[in-house]
């Protein structure tokens, strides 16, 4: 099964797209774009929306939930806002179908057209401000802490699983504040909130920053982000964090009432991941015999694969698995026992190899002789013998280790892919071989728009942490004055 | 506040649209049809979510996710399917705006038709089934338990709050299986679990049956229901689990090779509820005063409101709760100390009757001499004075009498308000006071219709328990034979 994979080295992008489907995390759908995420993918999501909801609410949030459906003029009232999204909207324009005069099926009832289009929704600023509008009166009503967890549709011409779909699951928040400090901070909390998810469940390290004013999300005033690097070397936003100032406020005219009895326009926030989380898991830790799943987010801890000749043998063998079993679910861990009889063991171990279950463990009659398990753990395929009486401890430690373990990898590939670069004509050569190049910058539009055209290179983040980059330098380009290096990189 | 409310007695239907805007539970949205659940609403839907999941993993269930637009042609590949769902639904015609060239605003772009239309799903049988196809090869591959949490759209003409929008969030179960038997088993475990979730956790106790066949879901064989009596004596379908025959895998061709090597069709079931539990959860145990939580459901426990005169009193009262508030969740209740400094403490009294937390403590300067606590449980609005030896353990244990209260005066209403019937002109009078009529029915659809044309009154449900309705006897409106009774009622 592992053999179907296509090796990283030979076609990055195509054992990606592989892996997604061998390892049963998604398809492709009949509705062009749109993906289906299958029972083993969808575990994966739960863990992360579990973990980023606790983070949420630890951090002051509450859940709320408002409509999919984005009347076509409330889009319009921001202007950045109408620009970003009007060219990859889906538009319900009728609300009945109707069987067709001529016997063709069923057709669209001209007669139930909408009066005002609907837009489903690509991101809810334009119905969420609109709402607040109604909640907020005095500065008593805020801070609102709202997040949703939604689908939303961007009608992406090239999709690709996880990374870039029509249909995709994220979580928003949209925070209404009094002052302007108070929503900065809150844009920089949860950037931080990101981080720290990224870092300590997906064990993938992140370079936290702001993005360039062309790389702004649609209405903001400034959006920071998380940027992680995947094993080709190319950098994937895995979430962003919004200032969107009072942009939306006073694009639907929501207005508090400070303590001194002064109308004000609010401030605002917003903030969001996507399942594009999940292409950055697997892109980051995944290799040639699949999934590496970092314990913390793997629906699965441990398989137990019995091995046996003899239909006598197998039920001794599968008692025992059941006991461990019991064990370490008492110590925390979901494990499976793989006791599917019309498959051998080598298929099996393959398989979730290949789904990236943190560790494998294998008993025959001899192990019930030698009261011992072996121990495969996924992220080095190392194998140990291991005595029973040791057994649940040393399988609950390896958890952590092998957490912490595939963290240092990525990191260690990181910073082994990151150059400082300082000339021209070694940007255009080391931008080819991947990685991160942090170069000085002249802070101008006009440049960052030339380094793209001339090698597909965009500024990644202005780095606020991570990366040592207050020094004043010549901008890599232009030879102008900077005064601290940005990070360079193609992406996804 | 609470006096905003409307009265039952005066008027049903106002209360319940009273209720739900100023408990904070949801409101309109701009887009018609549409709500917005609001976050103390949306934690109760959390909480029934959290529920719910666990019991359908407890069964065998695992969570995907399928696209959210399903094309046109496969929503006519089953007959009485189609028939079911094309007068209402949202249909997606367009992929992007543009800029009006008359200068009004964005506008959608003709050049942006969609070569087939998309329909916003309002159920995803079809999809699924579509998808099932690639998944079925072998009786290996079977059975299938899929859950997917998730918004559907049912563009309905009349709204209103949780009961019926366009919009709404549910849980929609998909499964296949081997055989009918298998199938047939799958649909009524669902049903239970759906009883038993209603009825240990909402604390609304429900009759389980089958629907008549006009009452069927569009495509089903056999539609299972749990229904529940509302306050005004009006029935409210609130879950439904289908048994689906071999109807969606014939329109889809989906047959499996059974062990002996021949193909077949596979069976199928769908089940699901919805954010319309919510509504059954306000109308079966709201009172005058606002909601009435049942304790496992709600999202605060306890509220603690502190009450003092002078303000070096406050600190006092304030240390305290909060070490009760210590002691309280560590027992596993959720509390919240109201101290908000511009209000009264009638008002809070008041705003936390409206959103039904279950208990109120109140404790001022009085109170740390004496060492007590005033307590009020909000079913019954019963106060007493506890000593703080007790506090924590009387709180909890009031938990447990408040669920079991509430659901045996919802039973106690229902039981007194269902009738046996067997005149004509008694069912008439009957259904007007509201209630369900325990009738016998000579099993024609005529028959039906005809008593739901005169009296608006359908058949809720055939039931399977909780009512000796196995008796032989004569149809209330044609005096055919019969052999059972069935429940009539008006219904939401």
């Amino acid at each position: 099964m592992a053999k179907e994979v296509t090796s990283k080295e030979e076609n990055y992008s195509l054992w990606y797209n592989n892996l997604v489907v061998k390892a049963d995390l998604a398809e492709n759908s009949a509705v062009r774009g749109c993906m289906v995420i299958k029972p083993y993918g969808y575990a994966i999501w739960e863990k992360m929306q579990r973990q980023l909801d606790s983070m949420f609410k630890e951090t002051g949030h509450q859940n709320a939930y408002f409509p999919l459906f984005i009347p076509k003029s409330f889009l319009s009232k921001e202007a950045e806002h109408v620009e970003g999204f009007a060219k990859e909207c889906a538009v319900v324009t009728h609300h009945r179908l109707m069987v067709d005069p001529n016997g063709k099926g069923v057709v669209v009832d001209p007669d139930a057209k909408l009066e005002e289009e609907l837009i489903v929704r690509p991101t809810s600023e334009t119905i969420i401000w609109n709402t607040y509008k109604n909640w907020i009166t005095s500065y008593r009503d805020l801070p609102i802490l709202c997040n949703q967890w939604a689908n939303v549709v961007r009608w992406e011409m090239r999709t690709r699983l996880f990374l870039r779909t029509a249909e995709f699951l994220w979580q928003e928040g949209h925070t209404a504040h009094a002052t302007m400090e108070e929503a900065q901070k809150e844009t920089e909390t949860m950037v931080q909130v990101y981080a720290k998810f990224a870092r300590e469940y997906m064990a993938v390290p992140v370079v936290v920053g702001h993005k360039t004013e062309s790389e702004r999300f649609a209405g903001a005033v400034d959006t920071m982000c998380i940027e992680a690097m995947m094993q080709d070397g190319k950098a994937l936003q895995a979430g962003t964090s919004h200032f969107l100032g009072q942009n939306f406020a006073k694009a639907f005219d929501v207005k508090y009432t400070t303590k001194e009895g002064k109308p004000e326009y609010v401030w605002a926030t917003s903030w969001g991941v996507s399942t594009r989380l999940m292409g950055a898991l697997i892109m980051a830790h995944g290799d040639n015999n699949g999934l590496v799943l970092p314990p913390r987010l793997a629906p699965i801890h441990v398989v137990m694969v019995p091995v046996f000749k003899k239909p006598e043998e197998e039920e001794a063998v599968l008692a025992k698995m059941r006991e461990f079993k019991e064990l370490m679910e008492r110590a925390g861990l979901t494990v499976k026992i793989d006791d599917r009889d019309n498959l051998r063991s080598g298929f099996k171990y393959a398989e979730w190899e290949l789904k990236g279950v943190p560790v494998r463990i294998a008993m025959g009659p001899r192990d019930l002789e030698n009261r011992t398990a072996e121990v495969v753990r996924r992220d080095t395929l190392e194998k140990e013998f291991v005595n029973w009486d040791s057994l649940v401890e040393h399988v609950a430690a390896l958890m952590e280790q092998i957490q912490q373990n595939i963290y240092k990898k990525a990191l260690d590939f990181r910073n082994a892919n990151t150059y400082k670069v300082d000339s021209w004509d070694e940007f255009k050569q080391k931008i080819e071989e991947g990685g991160f190049l942090l170069c000085h910058w002249d802070g101008t539009k006009e440049t960052e728009a030339k380094i793209q055209e001339e090698t597909k290179a965009t500024i990644r983040c202005i780095p606020i942490d991570s990366f040592v980059c207050e020094e004043e330098g010549k901008c890599v380009y232009s030879g102008k004055p900077s005064k601290r290096r940005v990070i360079f990189a193609k992406s996804y």
